[in-house]
């Protein structure tokens, strides 16, 4: 296609779109989960299709040369596909957030007015390899009343595909339009440009994937963005901290898993705690095949550290790599981390009331925690029951974004023939 | 000063600013109540002073040859600075929004999450000739714990400066650092340009002023924007309306104020009671002067009209225009509204609960009312206590803006110890 021929199938995407949108937003609760429900029995009813419509992105990828773990990724197993209805019947059984009205109050003027949670109106998606998303995506806009477009990775198109056609069945048993959900169909990478330069038919980008994905559709989009950029996080062990719950919050916050956002990247130690701290760690770091890296404070206690630099206060390792920083007092502390995190998730260890108040007041992270995990910070263990992403940024949504994320607030307005005066 | 110097004068303004946002952030409300109530003692101690900058500016006005409107809103009389005092006294007054900790609750894990109320960092407000909108601006952004910079017009720059002497006083009198209020100095326009591009020292802009303003900021920045563009209200009379309420809310929502964005700019009349509307409100709004310009429909029954074209449903008159349309049914109302409203405030008189449940549910604007004028949409009608703008965005605020709207929720983790399984 040419790029007007991309940016005019995109328009035509983003004109089916709002007017679904329209449809979906005043769809019953009960309507909406009925095709969650189908597209879960569409899924398992395909299970062949599916596995085979992988089979050809899977056989591309290796043949296009695409490292073992890419490949990983893309792989839709029979497994995978439970999953994916799990997941389906999980959002099903969600609380509707569309309608609710609160705060309604009356004014002095005697009008009486409150506030709607409604949908955000059309929803675009951008995101890599792995198909799953396709029906995450699709289920979390559908329940929470948008309708969306879903731009998957070119490498995975024909799973994406085949995963759409059980969702259109899915729209289809609840009679709802097909357009409701919508994959585009051609993997130019210029439907990326359109979907995000479309403010008319588009509310908001939401991206998933790497940082350099996300960044160029930030630099580019003029339709809102809730992005996800590093997760840079943090735990600060206080002097008045319990050792024991460092020591576990620290082992936790990096090695649980290393590959996430929510894992820790640095390790602040109040000096006078220091030594104790990196004595009862370090064995166990080493156990776990942690590479520690120090300021000059912390290799003075632990010699075998790497000097670390600059660069590794504001490096996302994703992998068993620790920057351990040695600081003075919890001001110190918080001035660090309000320097080089990335406003993801910090935490505290300590027992001291008015330190945490001031820690949780005074950090500026989307998550704050006292005497917890970072590994924590995620839209499943908040309870939202769902979770599209996690926003670094601040306006609209900070943190974990589930179903109400994907929403906004109306003001309704009642009145008996109230005019103003 | 060239665009190099320009620029490296924003970004100073910018990192002080992101410093400043530190120590207002944390700031108690005691404090920032200080500030603001000595900002007002020193507005009125400078009175002679800021009428006499404002001479500057009128007069230059009066040489470029403004005309009598502008310079007219470009005035500061001592009224006008008694207003200012009192806006400052007012927002003292209001509770204080950041810090709130709503929602708190154990999930299963054991940790205890909520939403903590914080500021948003680092506010830029771009706005036209009233020097009231320094006051006012500056007096929201420091109650909200945010930081702001002030891009004034060129044409007020002096009482803009005169001003910003006085928050200045009301600063320090607070021991607040002067950046937390910042009125940029220079009339260069490419001030505006830099502003909007600095995603790492702005974390949001709000425009005030024309449309065009808005759109070319809007298309420029780099920063998330909170805007506003047309109000294009509309008000539905149903056939269940009882005609009292439809007649009353017509008239003052078209005439109560002709150049403000929550008038009315279009009537939807139900067929079968269009006939008793219009003979009840052509000679009220004749009597006011308003031209009416109607449809096909509306010509028949009110010869006198003007013929409206497509052009009429799209257009914000702000003035003593009104478009009006005989529609078949709700939905059609529905229909004409979500076509073509701005999405600001759209009004239905009706009588009849299950309509009004679906007007409600399905029109997407900002503010939906039910027998009540839309000049009610208004952040001191909707008793925020205050007011920064209304928006006409989907994301983060809809509607009326007061303080909260300057906010943003992060969450806040309680454990004793806890990690992740």
């Amino acid at each position: 296609m040419t790029s007007e021929q991309v940016r005019a199938y995109m328009v035509g995407l983003g004109q089916q779109a709002r007017a679904a949108s329209r449809v979906i937003a005043r769809a019953p609760t009960a309507v909406k989960n009925k095709a969650l429900l189908a597209t879960a029995d569409a899924l398992l009813a395909a299970a062949d299709t599916l596995v085979a419509a992988n089979a050809r992105d899977l056989q591309a990828a290796r043949e296009r040369g695409l490292d073992a773990a890419m490949v990983d990724r893309l792989a839709v197993t029979p497994a995978g596909i439970q999953a994916m209805v799990e997941g389906l019947r999980q959002v099903a059984a969600l609380p509707d957030p569309v309608g609710a009205i609160q705060d309604m109050k009356f004014l002095p003027s005697g009008i009486q007015v409150g506030k709607m949670r409604v949908p955000l109106g059309v929803i675009g998606i951008i995101y890599e390899s792995r198909p799953n998303v396709t029906v995450e995506a699709a289920s979390l806009c559908l329940k929470s009343g948008n309708a969306c477009i879903l731009r998957g990775g070119s490498e995975s198109i024909h799973s994406n595909q085949a995963i759409a056609a059980c969702i259109a069945q899915g729209l289809a048993a609840a009679g709802l339009p097909d357009e409701v959900v919508q994959v585009v169909e051609t993997t130019d990478r210029e439907a990326v440009g359109a979907l995000i330069t479309l403010p008319e038919y588009v509310d908001v980008i939401v991206p998933r994937g790497g940082k350099g994905l996300i960044e160029r559709i930030s630099q580019d989009a003029r339709v809102p963005v809730i992005k996800h950029l590093d997760g840079i996080c943090h735990v600060y062990v206080d002097d008045r901290a319990d050792l024991d719950k460092a020591t576990a919050i620290a082992l936790n916050a990096k090695t649980h898993r290393y590959g996430v956002c929510n894992a820790m990247e640095t390790l602040l130690l109040h000096e006078s705690v220091a030594a104790e701290c990196l004595q009862r760690l370090a064995p166990l770091f080493a156990e776990k095949g942690v590479e520690l890296r120090g300021c000059p404070k912390t290799l003075a206690l632990l010699p075998q550290a790497v000097p670390a630099s600059d660069d590794d206060w504001q490096t996302e390792y994703l992998a068993p790599i620790l920057a351990i920083r040695i600081v003075a007092d919890m001001d110190a502390a918080i001035e660090h981390i309000n320097t080089y995190s990335s406003q993801h998730t910090d935490a505290m260890v300590s027992e001291d009331f008015t330190r945490a108040r001031r820690f949780l007041a005074e950090v500026d992270s989307s998550s704050v925690m006292i005497n917890a995990s970072t590994r924590f910070a995620d839209g499943f263990e908040y309870g939202l029951g769902a979770e599209i992403g996690i926003s670094t940024d601040k306006i609209h949504a900070r943190g974990p974004v589930g179903l109400e994320g994907l929403t906004s607030e109306k003001y309704v307005v009642f009145g008996d023939g109230h005019i103003r005066q």
